[in-house]
């Protein structure tokens, strides 16, 4: 019987101070729970992803500084770590170590480096090329790292063949909508096609768009999942693994690096694994949580105690304020509501009225007069002009200006509050109600922002009035005025932009699937046209396969247009 | 003897109508010219870089629709065309099509991808494996693309030693300030190291943030430059190359592809190839130059005929207007200024001043009033606290939206006018001076800005005036504010932020060069800092070897620090 232990840690980019001592706490923990093997995460020393730290030489040395460090202190148990390696052709590698009695016994280079989507490992990583295995007591086992499993017939297959009865996935695994269900999908496949058991320790956390959703997991010969750590929180998963009766079964020709354990391992109690499942939650209740997550640890991780919301009475808004109540707690969140003449009594009311029911901080700002003294000191230049969309942005950026400046003078983080589908076809203002350091709802399409709005209310009790459900999306910068007068039905606009944004489908084949030609030109123009503003927009959470990010380059000087 | 033209021309990202229009346009000029071999850029027919264009299946199919096309015109000439080919598993290439007769003759993949600085090649394209030499006339030639011919004993190397005499290299390789001498040392080495003739044919043209320099150039088999286009605009590049005697001499043992092309080539007038070197110009001189193609082409490319700027009097803005008037003409030009009560006679009347050498519009727009409304609004929530930069950011916030309520209105588009040094240490106002769409000097550290505000003053005649110079730099946020209350002096701020930023140098080795270990410390924590205030900043041209865009990926939540 082997334990093994997946320690799914929360760990902050660069951090290397904090994330050593985080990861010799779960050390000693992992010492106390008796266990025989622990995995972190990928890259779990550096945080995930390090990007252009990377390219600094001293941040490179400094981690391999910490990995000594740790490794000094590891006496009985193996270690597997990962961490940024480096050769003497200043080669970089994504790494992982095999730490027992005192230092590093050997080390697995990251073969696959995805370099697609918001990855782009190709640009500082170097593909490993050799493949150790393990002997634990004469029991063998290979390490691999994230994507490695992902690729058909990579390298978890070729540990297989060669002997290893355990496979070790150390990953960093941005979470999106789907992917918990892929990723327990695959790995079921690959553990059947290895015949060996797979150990997937995940990272847990927010870093800047991304969440990391934990769940690691561990998946049996036969492809039964055995045990599941909790999502979007840190966790200690352990598991004792039969493997003693099948040792020395297979052997490769490969190099094994036979680690200096001590004689047989001895028995011990057994786990009740079953007992060990986590249940998966269901999609939107994820969701809710990786806003959560991402919000905390974008306010905390940079330092922030407090957070500002512009409270408008709207879906939007209300959602954020919720999250952020959830992530930071009632008590640093300020919720400041800015009428203008177009504002009316209802939303005013239902702004106060969230603000009330999740208990923050309420203040009220009234525009008119500040948009006043612009419109006429802008008169002599815009005289005999109509009023056009040049007022509208107008009276988004004094809102975003106000924000802004509660926001310099107390230091409060000023959440944005725009949603998918706004950003998507450019329904939002730049400097206006675009302002704010972290953009948390950023990619929730608008009906998703309904039903999650909805959860959350099912969650925690009304905290959002029905008022918000009822009323029509309304941006409130001229009279009357409703989203739907600009905007196809969000219905429709969100599947449009589903298969434009996140599918990247043409023109011809959306109006096939939707019908609505006209309408879907419409759309594929604003989203083209709207690239310049999601340039300068603050990052946002992560929530489907594509986000407005770092998996979302397009150009925006851009001719192509279909016809 | 053979004639080889290379077209350096100007395409859009995404244009494949107007690309492919331009293409057949120098391919009728190059026929004119009686040219046996025409050679277009890297990826001609896309632009570059087209980014994640070459994620829409659509956008692949119609770039080879393109190529059709063209290859259906192509009578007797042989074409070299950047185009982006695909395989039967949907592999992406970046290719460049040889053609005559009407058709596509033969295709080469690039075989090294940049996948570092401002390149994600490796996120789009798949490595070509095979390389194709071309026969013409029993004349055989190579063609390779762009990073091929920079790692060395690259595919070039086996193209020359299987015989191929003539290597014509397809460039889209992006300026910086050094880069034309680095380009031409590389190429006159290789053209060495293969006994051969390497014509260079480059991209010239402004794509987003970056600026294709052209200076395409031709180098014989002992290193001698024989032809230089131009630099920054359009140019035809014809050599005669004195090919015939030495054919046949060498032959590997790859694939040939023999051109059908027809019988000897016949005696030519001789172009004197000495008379068609353009000198190279000064440093300085080529970043004005690519300062002013990068403006030209972001506002005309995205449809804008008119841009903005807020014109304070200090040395920023008066080169950007100088910039904005070359690059579109002064009847194009709008300068805006809006002095509050910090602001000096002398600072309003050096804008004017340069808005009427310069000869553009200038209008003003004093923002006291609106200041005072705002202050007065938020005097409830700031009662009892001192001024301090939460003011002083409200009011770079006013002179924004006046500048932005001008650009909504009007359609102009709004030029940024922050420096490197600045953006560098988040000395800046995110919603506030850093608006706009375009942020022309984002890329010249303040030492520059100086410099070639002098040089722009040389070639055009005293346009900024003497007092922008000799004046020390301030915000003009506060009473007698001078930059250098904040700030080191530039002249050491600017080398240490040379070493932080372009170097990646460490805290430890830029304080033994420069001592100040302070300072240092001080400048490494403000660009640390900033990097949110970067994140939504607009793009702007790169000029140095690492500017604050795509070759600048430094995570936002980042707790690294140098002790």
């Amino acid at each position: 019987m082997l334990r093994v232990t997946l320690a799914q840690i929360n760990v902050t980019v660069g951090d290397l101070p904090g994330n050593q001592k985080k990861i010799l706490d779960y050390l000693e923990k992992a010492k106390t729970l008796k266990s025989d093997i622990v995995v972190f995460p990928e890259l779990a020393l550096t945080g995930y992803p390090p990007e252009d730290l990377l390219y600094k030489e001293h941040f490179v040395r400094d981690n391999l500084k910490s990995l000594k460090e740790i490794a000094a202190t590891v006496k009985d148990l193996v270690v597997v770590l990962g961490f940024v390696d480096i050769d003497k052709n200043k080669n970089l590698y994504n790494a992982a170590a095999v730490i027992t009695k005192g230092k590093v016994q050997g080390v697995y280079h990251k073969h696959d480096l995805p370099n697609y989507g918001v990855f782009d490992e190709k640009r500082y990583f170097t593909e490993g090329v050799q493949h150790p295995l393990f002997l634990f007591n004469d029991m063998c086992f290979g390490v691999n790292i994230c994507e490695d499993i992902w690729q058909d017939e990579g390298i978890y297959l070729s540990q297989a063949q060669n002997g290893a009865m355990l496979l070790l996935n150390l990953s960093s695994s941005p979470y999106d909508y789907e992917k918990l269900e892929r990723r327990e999908k695959l790995l079921i496949k690959r553990a059947k096609e290895c015949k060996a058991y797979i150990c997937y320790a995940n990272l847990v956390g927010g870093q800047d768009e991304l969440v990391f959703d934990g769940g690691s997991f561990v998946v049996s010969p036969s492809g039964k999942i055995l045990a599941r750590a909790e999502q979007f929180t840190e966790d200690l998963l352990v598991v004792d693994l039969p493997l003693d009766d099948e040792r020395k079964k297979r052997r490769g020709p490969v190099k094994m690096i036979d680690l200096p354990t001590e004689g047989e391992l001895i028995g011990r109690i057994r786990i009740d694994a079953h007992k060990n499942i986590m249940p998966r939650m269901q999609q939107d209740e994820r969701i809710f949580k990786a806003l959560i997550l991402g919000t905390r640890d974008y306010v905390l991780k940079n330092g922030f105690k407090k957070v500002l919301i512009g409270l408008s009475g709207g879906i939007d808004s209300s959602l954020v304020a919720v999250i952020a109540r959830e992530a930071v707690g009632c008590e640093n969140v300020i919720g400041i509501t800015m009428p203008s003449q177009f504002s009316s009594a209802e939303t005013r009311g239902d702004a106060q009225a969230i603000a009330e029911n999740l208990g923050i901080e309420f203040k009220e700002t009234p525009i008119k007069e500040i948009n006043d003294v612009y419109l006429k000191a802008l008169a002599p230049g815009f005289s005999g002009l109509p009023s056009n969309v040049a007022e509208e942005n107008l009276q988004a950026r004094v809102r975003g200006n106000i924000l802004m400046a509660y926001s310099n003078k107390f230091g409060w983080l000023l959440l944005t509050t725009g949603n998918k589908s706004e950003i998507a076809v450019g329904y939002c203002t730049l400097y206006g109600d675009m302002s704010g350091g972290f953009a948390v709802i950023k990619d929730l399409p608008k009906g998703k922002v309904y039903e999650i709005s909805r959860l959350a209310n099912d969650i925690l009790g009304p905290v959002i009035p029905e008022s918000v459900f009822d009323r029509p999306p309304t941006a409130e910068l001229r009279p009357n005025q409703k989203d739907q007068d600009t905007l196809p039905p969000y219905d429709l606009l969100d599947k449009i932009l589903q298969a434009y944004v996140e599918d990247h489908r043409s023109l011809a084949a959306i109006s096939k699937k939707f019908g609505n030609p006209q309408v879907v030109k419409d759309v594929i123009r604003m989203v083209d046209s709207s690239e310049y503003k999601r340039r300068q927009a603050p990052p946002g959470i992560k929530i489907t396969p594509r986000a407005f990010g770092k998996d979302w380059r397009l150009p925006m000087t851009n001719k192509y247009r279909e016809i």
